[in-house]
């Protein structure tokens, strides 16, 4: 049954996920088990412990979290935007069903409601079961847990947030009206005055085109925007960019703010997460 | 014949260079076509031209550098510790065979010299014809190419170089003696009083013991020590280092000498670089 699926392979008498994600360059990672596998009416939703990463979640044969590297996406996510934020109290997360992005906001005493709206119940379900290093069975009572499509859901806010998260997948699937103007737009108009989104803009080295458009689109409405980047090994091209829009406070006035427990962020990362490679920082500028 | 290598596969119609490397996570890329495949005396050299990173030099079956993303490595190990120097002259590398690390080397006119020593002249034949986007199919009459082992050009040299650069293969196979404390000894001795010395150390996710090791002996010989970082897709992991031993200069002082043309590196970069992830702080800290 399991091997059914076209991204599960038995190769040399080991089982082997194999990422279905792009035509020319694969990323494969020798499986110990299939913890979980289920249809959710969004998408196949599978835990998979494997050897090098350790428990991973898996939707619609694409790796979105593991829990050796897992930390790395959800810790860049959250302080850069919270630490822009000079007083955080309501926070929006879209989609990060892995609880991770959650996980971290709840390291912030002063916000004080937390919503994460996900669209699929079952991917927080077995994040909080099986990927326990990632989401650390999140149980924070300021975490609302809000099972709706994200789009729907802000459509009907205004200046209810200090800070928005959007935490999606890749643009293909349940996640593409994530990445369109008037997503981003009405993201602007859910937060407050003063208020700071931001949002995974995928790779600079696979999908440089969704970044720049989600430079412009966010530079459209917000006059502070700025990308920055992090590794993340189990991303194809490890390079991974994030951009911010800002209504007032900028993230250079990060500085010396750094006070949490972290393995990935520290004070100079908070720094350096902006400095792109030329590459990057010309295509952004044409 | 080629598909008998082990690392070429016909998948589902199509062929496939499946890195040779690692037990439990496989990087695997399309290939169009093997431009040149050849047993060298020290290892099998191959030019595959695939199509997400184009013509691709592989030694024994792992991805040493590619068309699109071999600018990063080489122009890391070569500018950092160049300007860490405020006036090179001498500069000697080992290994490079690639000629990507020689090429930036030359875009410094106070350079006079420049010693290549690379034990594999078929991978600096293969790469001057086939890698043009990383060789340049290097001429400049400043290049001096020697077809030697590293390890025993470097021990009848004493304060020769004002830069040493070791841009090596793993520490598996022809290169395992460049990452030894004998040979970094060798090294400290073969530079002048002034000299700036570095090498590749590895990937933090899946080799911290090498980069750990790597940082420790070198500091046992310079007074200066650092580990430095960059984002290389087809390396696993992404994130790559680079450690850098200094008798004298510091590259805190690398500040505002940016003049070059470069694909990866920038102003930022130069200081973003040397901002690790927490975890690898640590890990190297204890």
């Amino acid at each position: 049954m399991i091997t059914q699926l076209e991204w599960l392979k038995e190769i040399d008498g080991h089982l082997w996920l194999v990422e279905d994600e792009r035509e020319n360059m694969k990323l494969s990672y020798r499986v110990k088990e299939v913890i979980h596998a289920e249809q959710s009416p969004f998408q196949h939703v599978m835990i998979v412990d494997t050897y090098d990463f350790g428990p991973t979640l898996v939707l619609d044969g694409v790796v979105q979290t593991t829990s050796r590297d897992g930390h790395i996406y959800n810790e860049m996510i959250t302080h850069i935007p919270l630490l822009t934020h000079p007083h955080p109290k309501r926070v929006l997360i879209i989609g990060g069903g892995d609880c991770g992005a959650a996980r971290e906001v709840c390291k912030y005493p002063q916000v004080e409601q937390i919503d994460m709206v996900e669209i699929d119940e079952l991917v927080v379900k077995v994040s909080k079961q099986y990927l326990t290093d990632v989401s650390g069975n999140l149980s924070d009572p300021r975490v609302n847990f809000i099972y709706e499509d994200g789009t729907s859901f802000i459509k009907n806010r205004q200046e209810t947030y200090d800070v928005v998260i959007v935490d999606s997948s890749d643009p293909i699937g349940p996640a593409e009206q994530l990445f369109s103007y008037e997503f981003y737009r009405d993201v602007h108009r859910a937060l407050q005055t003063d208020g700071v989104m931001v949002c995974q803009s995928q790779s600079p080295i696979f999908h440089m085109n969704i970044l720049k458009q989600t430079y412009e689109r966010i530079g459209q409405l917000f006059p502070v925007v700025h990308v920055y980047q992090a590794v993340v090994p189990t991303y194809p091209g490890g390079l991974w960019s994030f951009t911010l829009g800002s209504k007032t406070y900028r993230p250079e006035q990060l500085d010396a703010k750094w006070d949490k427990q972290a393995k990935y962020v520290n004070q100079g990362i908070l720094q350096g997460c902006f400095q792109l490679p030329e590459s990057v920082r010309q295509a952004l500028e044409k």
